[in-house]
Order: C-alpha cells, then sequence, then structure tokens
C-alpha cells in the first residue's frame, strides 16, 4: 500500500537491530485517517472471504482493528496478555514469547467470544517472527472457527515469520513489507506488490 | 446516553464486590458500531471545545478513543503501562496504582506527542476511583496542554473519582452513570442526566 510505505519512508526511524519506530503514526500517537485507509485496503482484499469477526491482540494492534472493524460491520475481539497461570476453563490460551519484551505471556480470549461458527479476520500491527500470529492462529483453531485471512499493517519480510504462515496455506496481507532497511543511511526498500 | 444504558442494562453482568461484566461488547469483545454513536455522543458533548488532540490509557481505551478520533478528525495517543523504572528523558511519567491488578505502573507518553499547543480530550471505558484519570491529567500539565475534557464510557457513580475530577473544574461527560447495582438481583440504577 503506497500511502503507508511512503509515511514509513517519511516518518518511521530506522534503528539499529533492524528497528524500525512507527511510534509517530501507529503505535503510540495512532494516525487514525491513516487507519481508515488501511481498513479500506483490507476490506478490498478480504473481500472475497465472508468475514464475521475480527481478532487482534493488545495493545498495539486494537487501534487498527476497531476501525477495520467498522469498515467490515463486525465486532472485534482483542486477545489479553496475562502472566498469570491460574487461567479458569472459560478462556482459550496460548503461550507466545515476545522477543522485545525477553519474556513469554500467555494470550487468553474469552471462549464466549470465539466459536466454531467464526470466520476470522486475524489483524496485527506488526509481523516479525510471528510468534503473536501463531498463537492467535491457535487460539482460533481451538475455537473451531476459522482463520479465513490475516491483515498485517508492516511486515519484516527479511524475518521467517510470514514466510511461514504463508506456506502453511494462510491468506496473509502486509500493507507494506520490508525487505531491508539501514539505520545509518534511514533508507528503506520495500518489497514489491500488486496495490 | 441511552443507548450505551440499554446495552449495560441487557449485556452486563453484575458480579459481588461492585463488579460489573461489560466484555461482551466494550472490553474484550468491542461492539463498533456502538463506539461510533458514543463517539458521535462525546463530539456533541465537546462540540464547544477545540479538541486537537485524543489521549487514552492502554489497553480498553484504545478501541473507544481511535474510533472517536475518526470522528473528531484528531491523532490519538495512547498512554502505556510500564513496570520499569529505567525511564529516559523523553517521556512524560505518571505512577498509576490499580485496584483490579493490586500493582502500581508507571504511565508514560513520549514527549514528541503532547506539547504546550494540544488542547486535549481525555477517554477512558471505566471512571471508578479515578486514579488512572489522575496519571492522565497529571501528564497533560506536564506537556504544558490542557485537559479540555474528559469523555467516559460508564462511571460507578458510587466511587469518589468522578466526584473528585468535576470538583476540579474539569468538564467530565460519563455517557452512562452507575449509581447502585445489585449482583444478586441483577438490578442496575443509572443517574439521571440530560441526553
Amino acid at each position: 500500500m503506497k500511502l503507508l510505505e511512503e509515511r514509513i519512508r517519511k516518518d518511521g526511524v530506522i534503528k539499529e537491530g533492524n528497528v524500525v519506530k512507527v511510534d509517530s503514526f501507529l503505535n503510540h500517537q495512532m494516525d487514525v485517517e491513516l487507519f481508515l485507509e488501511m481498513a479500506k485496503e483490507f476490506k478490498s482484499k478480504f473481500a472475497s472471504h465472508n468475514i464475521n469477526k475480527i481478532l487482534t491482540i493488545e495493545s498495539s494492534g486494537i487501534g487498527i482493528a476497531a476501525i477495520a472493524g467498522l469498515e467490515f460491520g463486525v465486532p472485534v475481539v482483542f486477545a489479553k496478555k496475562s502472566k498469570s497461570i491460574n487461567i479458569d476453563g472459560d478462556m482459550y490460551t496460548a503461550e507466545v514469547e515476545s522477543f522485545t519484551h525477553k519474556c513469554k505471556n500467555q494470550v487468553i480470549v474469552s471462549k464466549k467470544f470465539l466459536s466454531a461458527d467464526d470466520r476470522v479476520l486475524i489483524i496485527d500491527d506488526f509481523l516479525a517472527n510471528g510468534c503473536a500470529l501463531q498463537g492467535l492462529i491457535s487460539i482460533v483453531n481451538e475455537s473451531g472457527g476459522t482463520v479465513e485471512g490475516i491483515g498485517i499493517a508492516i511486515e519484516k519480510g527479511f524475518q521467517s515469520g510470514g514466510r511461514t504462515i504463508r506456506n502453511l496455506g494462510f491468506h496473509l496481507e502486509s500493507l507494506a513489507i520490508i525487505d531491508s532497511m539501514d539505520a545509518a543511511t534511514q533508507n528503506v526498500e520495500f518489497r514489491q506488490q500488486e496495490d
């Protein structure tokens, strides 16, 4: 999506260690007009699926997913991260490793809000190694629902998460895929995609 | 707001200890169409203020604030909760006590995203004792910006948070104010408000 790529070039900051900071428009301050355009793009890319629920994970996926929910006209569920080991039987759970925070989290969704009837679009802001995403897929599978599609704002194409998910046969669409970036020059190379 | 009060009566679950669970439409599964109606209500209630930024706090404020951001046409910043004590100088910080989770959290906002030019509407899902809200107000004050208004979905009117904030002279609007509730009968009494 050209609009998002241009915004990353303009306002993203590349840090050492393959980190791209997009906190001025995506995951701390949120440009909700941009989110609306992203939501329309997701709607067009997943038009052939009969999505009836959106699933995301706290915190930075929630804004994008909420506005996508308006565009799709469906409810949005956000998975919660929990360190507690005492999860009662009313919850779907998955264990997710966070590389940024170097810890393991339980990810939980109440069983009331996902079931075999659900045709789910998973939405998140970033895809890198794919651990969080694998947890969300596992939760949808546990519920008996189907993962109809996965919509990501920014994929780090040089990490393995996206390739693995595509190899597994999922319909994954990332609005911008970064193939390489350079902290010294602030140059970002995006993967060519049909728009 | 009648629509929200009716929804609380229909889908809210009153638990012992003055807890009202609204996770089916507000803070786990999100009814984004309802959020849009709430955003319109906030827009009408704060029309006389020249709001140029919305501030909320992760996680359950984000969805409501993002959709309100669309309605107001302004960017939305969400404060982050952090347990780390090493906050660098680029952050506004406030300490917030959570009664639900029985712990103290640092609440942080990057200095890049709040300044003396900002006329801020603070939005959150719940107001009870008001600790989180006081932290957000403190952060706006630290930035030199002004708190133009505070928009809350559900206020627990029998706790002191709302009264304190109104006594301090802030323009606080809660879309539903619960004056009492009863786990045994599932009865909820709302404060009469002009709609």
